[in-house]
């Protein structure tokens, strides 16, 4: 059997591509959502932006690509590729970011709490942990490069340097936005009195006001 | 129009259930999945208990009627009703625990990876306080008896008695295995080397080590 | 090791602290969304309110502190804390309700269409149950004070006090907007006609118009 | 630029391929997963048959073409395909029925407690109608055959022939398991206590047990 | 026990329900979300059309009922019932279209990125496949009057017209919003160069070509 | 107030940590599921290994630090880290794969049926595109390194080395098992009859056969 197209029959396909491309449906179809970052987000993100106006540099990011400044204490940077940068994730589960570590770096304790986390080493070595919660085990365990390590979500978690020389790491999350909780900057860097911050943590009073005065935090 | 059954119609109207009834795709309709805990787990919950079993006995639960020990240094005790201890919430996306607080009482900082809570001040007077990811914001309220208040997903928070007497609390949350994931457990209760945890926390090293004496950690 | 901070490298950290802050995306990152009632609903929930104007009064409610008035022929009363009454839920997959039941109270026959529920018994004793779809197996238990039960998604149910004195009781669903059907409201409250209504449930026509009649049911 | 293959190329990326169905891992992946109902069933649906074992006959199922027995006094028959009698729906969030409805044949009121459905009417005259929950507004219409009617999740429904001679339906689900609940059913074709359902339903006595005695319920 | 009601007990319930449909909070309860198509779409899709605005047409939907136009070149013609054309699919995780198929009519390889498909043959013979990812393995079968065959998502099918006369089926999704991808359409309608087509298919450049010209794509 | 912990009330804290180490429902709380590829999958992810076995092995995986083999007729190969080859990614939303693309290396035309794809691009220049199922409308872009672009679930989508020399990329996928349906192996490396791939993609027969011949296609 010779199911071939002659011209004539391909003709008449072509009828039926262009009605079937000039129907007012079409448009209504979503492929993807990028989001519209100046509309309110919702429970399940930010609202679509025109299709007619996105372009493929909707989809794309450069961001990543650009090491981070590590001057800083914890000789550390993340750069955030979440929906509030690259509006093309919208909708689709994920989102990524950028570690740069210096010798010595720190990404201090942290938790996300709306995404699970991958950890790819691009360059150097990365010791890396978490804790479970219900028996408070910890899993830890030093990367080289071309190593991930996974982070199940909303457990604490840390990533430092290991090695001799800078390290690079890339993440990626099973959220568009995975939210970060540094625990240090929830307890130290806001308002929440010493005296609560005690409480719930029994820590001395003078570790509280010393990193309290480090991070900003009143009270 | 008189649509009322007679007794004769009614008679085959018996049969048509009968036959419902016995029908063998009945039994496979699952309206519940009370937790058979001696099965391995699954990403979703674990595997259902033979309906055939399942009695009311497995949809109700007494353990929270009972007061927590709360003679111990936080005053103050948790008692889950998780899958792990009430199978009839398996796949249900719900749980609950009971909160007691003794004068002075509290529920250190923590976080559940896997849910979101509601409080309900059942007795006294409860100050709980989150914080948010982004702007490491504080929200703090004193809550009296008969007053509800929600704690977004994975975000750290904590409930201390702020009254002049015993406190009771109720939480539900939105899965059926929250998790409970306790800071300083997770910092101090466990092997995480003492010089990994300064580094991830920028707490001293003697704050460290008293603490991991105290919880029962090692290095 | 040390790697306790000195004050100088602790004010280099502020800077970072204060970056981090400062970051135009900061503001993107949801931990929650309260819901902005006036904007149109979406099938995940409301719109976000602007995260600027949250506060701690949006994640709290007093509502279910106050007894319902039972003075009315059920001798019981429902108070809500959906979404509508409480936006701080919204997206978080969980509400609340206040069930009040007088001496011979009851909750009538009902199903929440899009959540499980679980009960908490606070005072007095409350018989409760929910049948089956596939079986059509009546599970039934009358509860103590402390006592929860769980009643699976979309099923009928039901309580009424089955006690001595007053029973009070609350609910959580997993949903912050679980809906409310009571059978008897949508068979013989609106203008369904009697005749459809006899014809899908059997009853007779007296009693279907003696029921419309009561519940203002018209047709 | 002539990127088509020469035969010597191709036979290289014949290699490629073997190579990939070779692999190990090809055997994982889960691109489907019909049911296997001899194991215990699990919130997510039921563990997959062996994928080896799999056919086309486990995608396909004849039953919907196959007419109900009308001789009842229901005068209607509902033939189910789902996960229970067709185990490819699994996991897959669809599942289907066939309604046939003799001259006055009627669907009496029901709900499926975890799915939406979509009437097709494909002869004859069915009216079908929902009931909303919060304003317990009726919906209902005459559908003709080639219209849809869709009912949201879990809200009270029925479907009777509204027309001069036999009418067939289909109707879709979304899930492999929608759950059924005929509410005559669940209130008198068991054992729960006529005093109860008088009690929740406000019915009258005589009415309950005239239909406890048609539908085999006890009590 | 005699529970039925008596007047004077009947008109206070009256009251009850009166208040409850009174209640401020009943307009937000949420059973369903008919889209409203002029606002922008989201991850979870279109926001709710007002509800004091809905009636049961928003609910029902005559298009299927008309047979496509099938004088074109495939002889066969898709009649979409997706929430762009029916938007009371909006959030119920259910979509429909109609298959007619002439005499030798296709439709062509497609996938739909977004839902799972079932098929219903209301006439004629259709033959139908599905492609694995894993394994590449076909599953093909030849279906008649009443049969159905289940599409998991995502995966490469395909439906013609195996039988001596005309055919028609109808289709249900697991989405609101299916989508809908035809190899040739993605591959030669477009501006898709050639060279590309080439590089990532192994196709002729001929092959690409003939095809382009006939869909109207160029480059 | 001082409320730091004297040594005495610090030992009770510690036996309050014990008691909670020691509850035997700590061992049931799932803050991760790796998987037991021994059993048998379900729709949400295979049943979890115990979690007395788990180890930081479980969640770490060396693999995508191994150039793949190129010397093939893509010039091109692709490593995957699915939840077949790295268990501890299963129920997280999460994987990964390894991209190695030669000069003039092409992945070729395919749908990941399951998930939403990032790509990162470590090394060299990368060229890639999708089609969009609604409009048929192409988003390609030449990548450079550190530059990331995101592929909407289930469309079409290549990759190939537009640069002068390797090329490298990463990519992540928002489940643990994304599937990879490649369209040249869905059609022509099985026994899919010639003339159905051709009356259902409108190729030449010649085209048909000459690829089947290469891929090792039967029919």
């Amino acid at each position: 059997m010779n199911t071939n197209l002659a011209m004539p029959q391909l003709l008449s396909l072509l009828l039926v591509a262009a009605a079937l491309l000039a129907s007012p449906s079409a448009a209504l179809v979503q492929d993807f959502c990028v989001a519209d970052l100046k509309s309110a987000d919702t429970p399940a993100g930010y609202p679509c932006k025109s299709v007619t106006t996105v372009t493929v540099e909707d989809f794309a990011f450069a961001g990543l690509g650009v090491p981070g400044n590590t001057t800083n204490i914890i000789k550390a940077a993340v750069t955030p590729a979440f929906v509030g940068q690259f509006p093309g994730f919208n909708g689709l589960g994920l989102s990524m970011a950028r570690l740069d570590l210096a010798l010595g770096g720190v990404i201090p304790l942290h938790t996300h709490p709306a995404a699970s986390e991958v950890l790819f080493v691009a360059q150097g070595t990365i010791c890396a942990g978490f804790i479970s919660s219900g028996a408070n085990k910890v899993y830890l365990k030093s990367l080289n490069r071309g190593e991930i390590m996974v982070f199940p979500q909303g457990l604490l978690h840390f990533q430092f340097n290991s090695g001799k020389g800078p390290a690079l790491g890339f993440v990626a999350f099973s959220s568009h936005n995975p939210g970060l909780q540094i625990t240090d900057f929830a307890l130290f860097a806001n308002d929440l009195p010493s005296e609560v911050v005690e409480k719930v943590t029994f820590l001395d009073d003078a570790q509280v006001k010393k990193l309290k005065g480090v991070l900003g935090g009143s009270g």
